[in-house]
């Protein structure tokens, strides 16, 4: 076990996330919010203070395996919200140490959820950091690492680290050197961000606005920087959200394809497919059932109806809409949308339509299997074998999260709230969309929550957006054993 | 494709029925029901009529397959529900057919969920054969087919049959010869309840009330045949269902081993570990929880709990109190009993503890082999290597549940009732429980939903009591397809 280089590693983040802070610092100082920008001159001191700790002891070698890969993830990610709670806590913005947790968590993980109930008053320092997090945590604070480090070597080792942050079942690496990967990736990340910036200045959104809500949409987070989300904005500034919502729920490696001018293989894309079906399929049939709502003005339901599947499947939780005064039926399927969630390889949260057409086809196997016991069949995706470690994988994914699921409803459960409350605001962390219905609904929050609650739901979120197993791990004697 | 074989068994199974249907008769004659004895009798002499057919051709081969014995099961129960469904219409009790069919499927499913809204306003011998559908459908209609019907040679490709119909992921076979093992498990099951008539009848409840409460605790049914289900009777009158159905949850080889006075095998069994520590351990959180509500009796609250917990795990469904009224970490921990189930091989419902153990050590063999990814190792349960088919089929048994579960709650949202109802109800109904919560609570009922809605519940209940696969293979067009 290299412990020395997981250590290494979470410093060399600590570094990152220092500087990360900066321009909120320098925003907290324009604006003359002289207690964010104390509060975040501290958290960026104690951030450089930590990281230093590097170089107390050499890392003699950097090779690591899979358990550190999935340990140096799980703790990476734990120290990042720690550290990154601090500038809430110190500025006094947010006086509660669990409530500034919950907060960066939920940025971090791109969940959306807040405990704040009055947004507008947050200094401008704190609010960009809220939304910066979004960005950082949609594409993964260590691939990041990787995109711009220099860790020359050891960079087959690497591939632990990224497979433990990576969404999906499988992991596709788009060029064989792991690191150009992960350049090409946030190379995509960030000029699909800037164009969407664009679009928004554009339909006259102001400048601060436009990076706050790209932030939120690229991370799929949600978190918005007004009480109302996105209800005050025009409908042209909506409809922007909209579609890149939609786009940052595709799974990335698309993109590269495009770029690659290789549209016949996106086009055979299974999962892309099921992904636009579900999509279409739902805001069809949700338009259909809400139009009494909006006086028949199908346009204007349409609209609406667009924007919240958009943001529901792709798990961001921007809203327009109170969708949780919609009909009975609109509700379930939106709750159904959370769960399913948006593309493997995407910023998005949720099951994710890869790992769903898998289980789909292995538990159409074993069907087939059960009519000619004799029968070897084997499952495809998009044209290529798949091996049964990943369904294997897919399946115990499956079976975690419902345990996971169960415990953590019946946990915050002793909150007394409704059941309604109790399952979707679990299913809404858990899946890193935000708002749930009942009481955490688009116009609810998480403040009434017990402190114990926000921790159990704060786990959720990073279970969630790891997928699970490095933060599984951590409760795995095995994982920590010395060799 | 064995098809005449098919008809064959369904033709048998309906003549079974009929004699079944002349207890209730008789009690309709006696009773001076007369609406009621008219369409029972006429009932029998269809089901009569119907079973004659097998002499209108001969069948060349006994011998049936996998594929065969799904659709026997699928079919023989849905003829079973259908000639079931006539008393009730026929009688006029119920004067709608899919509400006949609704109550029938529910009783022969052992849900024993309703549509009745005024129960003891019924005759006594639809009341009987409401209750006995239970009895009957609780260990398997085809079971009871193996133990009394002559059907000598094939009985290796009965095998297929049992298999199907059979509660849980293995099939144990008790003994080499199939057909004693299936007269063994009916000795047992009539022998259970015979003790319970007699202890029910000790504490001064009336014949007729002995016995369909027997009918509804063996069969983990849960029809009751007053109004308040089982509220009005005495103390000691409801700890013995209280622990009759706990017994009936429980796998029946334990009793065989019981009986062999094989002990120690007892003991190490390791499902009847877990299910008896799941149902202590909530019998005592609920109580804890729900002690206010019973203004700190300790003893009533620990009576009533107990029932109530009893009869939710073992998926029975009978009530004394309305727990819809309980705070909400009991109610939440109901719902996840519920889906929890009882143990393979009983007469209950749900998931069933024995699957729910293989899954988990199945995904914890997944998480220890991403630690060591040349590790092989192996499932094993009560000391014994469990099949790669065993586990698969426990998983595909996992996803296709969850999507019948999602997309029937789907389906009957369109009725507009609330996200709690159509959870619950789609839960209670797939679990074969019963009551769920809110409007399907324990003193509502499931009138109030569409025809449609009622027709998804009925299908969900047949896929519940006979473990998914033999109800899909109905839409799997190469279930049906000519050798």
């Amino acid at each position: 076990m290299n412990r020395r280089m997981i250590l290494y590693l979470i410093c060399y983040i600590l570094r990152i996330e220092g500087a990360c802070l900066v321009p909120a610092l320098v925003i907290s100082l324009v604006k003359g919010e002289t207690a964010a920008a104390f509060g975040i001159g501290l958290s960026i001191l104690l951030c450089g203070f930590f990281s230093l700790s590097t170089y107390l002891y050499r890392v003699k070698t950097k090779e690591i395996g899979a358990r550190e890969g999935f340990l140096t993830v799980a703790l990476s990610w734990i120290a990042v919200s720690l550290f990154g709670a601090l500038p809430f806590l110190f500025s006094g913005a947010i006086p509660n140490f669990i409530d500034c947790l919950f907060e960066t968590i939920s940025g971090f993980s791109t969940t959306g959820a807040s405990i704040l109930t009055e947004i507008e008053g947050m200094p401008m320092g704190l609010l960009y950091w809220r939304s910066f997090t979004h960005w950082l945590g949609g594409m993964g604070v260590l691939v990041f690492l990787l995109a711009v480090a220099p860790m020359g070597k050891g960079k087959n080792s690497l591939l632990h680290v990224m497979r433990a942050e990576s969404p999906g079942p499988q992991v596709d690496k788009l060029v064989p050197r792991l690191q150009k990967s992960a350049m090409i990736l946030y190379s995509i990340y960030i000029g699909l961000t800037l164009i969407q910036i664009v679009f928004l200045l554009a339909g006259g959104m102001p400048v601060f606005d436009s990076f706050c809500t790209a932030f939120g949409t690229a991370g799929t987070g949600g978190f918005g920087i007004k009480n109302d989300s996105m209800a005050g904005y025009s409908p042209y500034l909506q409809t922007v959200c909209t579609v890149f919502m939609a786009l940052f729920g595709i799974n990335f490696s698309v993109f590269y394809l495009l770029i690659l001018r290789q549209f016949s293989q996106v086009l055979k894309n299974h999962e892309l497919r099921l992904y636009l079906f579900v999509m279409l399929g739902s805001i069809a049939l949700i338009t259909i059932n809400v139009l009494p709502t909006f006086q028949g003005h199908i346009g204007e339901a349409l609209h609406h109806v667009a924007f919240t599947v958009s943001s529901i499947m792709t798990t961001t939780g921007f809203a327009t809409v109170d969708f949780n005064l919609w009909p009975g039926f609109s509700k379930m399927l939106l709750v159904i949308l959370m769960v399913f969630g948006a593309c493997a390889g995407s910023t998005g949260g949720g099951i994710k339509a890869a790992r769903v057409l898998l289980l789909f086809k292995s538990a159409r196997r074993s069907v087939l299997r059960m009519l000619r016991p004799r029968s070897i069949t084997q499952v495809h995706m998009d044209g290529q074998l798949v091996e049964e470690d990943t369904i294997q994988g897919a399946y115990s994914y499956l079976t975690v999260y419902i345990l996971i699921a169960a415990l953590s409803m019946l946990l915050i459960s002793i909150d007394e709230f409704s059941l309604e409350t109790n399952i979707t605001a679990v299913m809404a962390c858990l899946n890193n969309i935000g708002p749930g219905m009942d009481l955490v609904g688009p116009t609810g929050n998480y403040a009434a929550f017990s402190g114990f609650s926000k921790v159990v739901l704060s786990f959720d979120m990073l279970v969630g957006r790891l997928e699970i197993f490095p933060m599984l791990m951590l409760f795995v004697p095995q994982a920590w054993r010395r060799n």
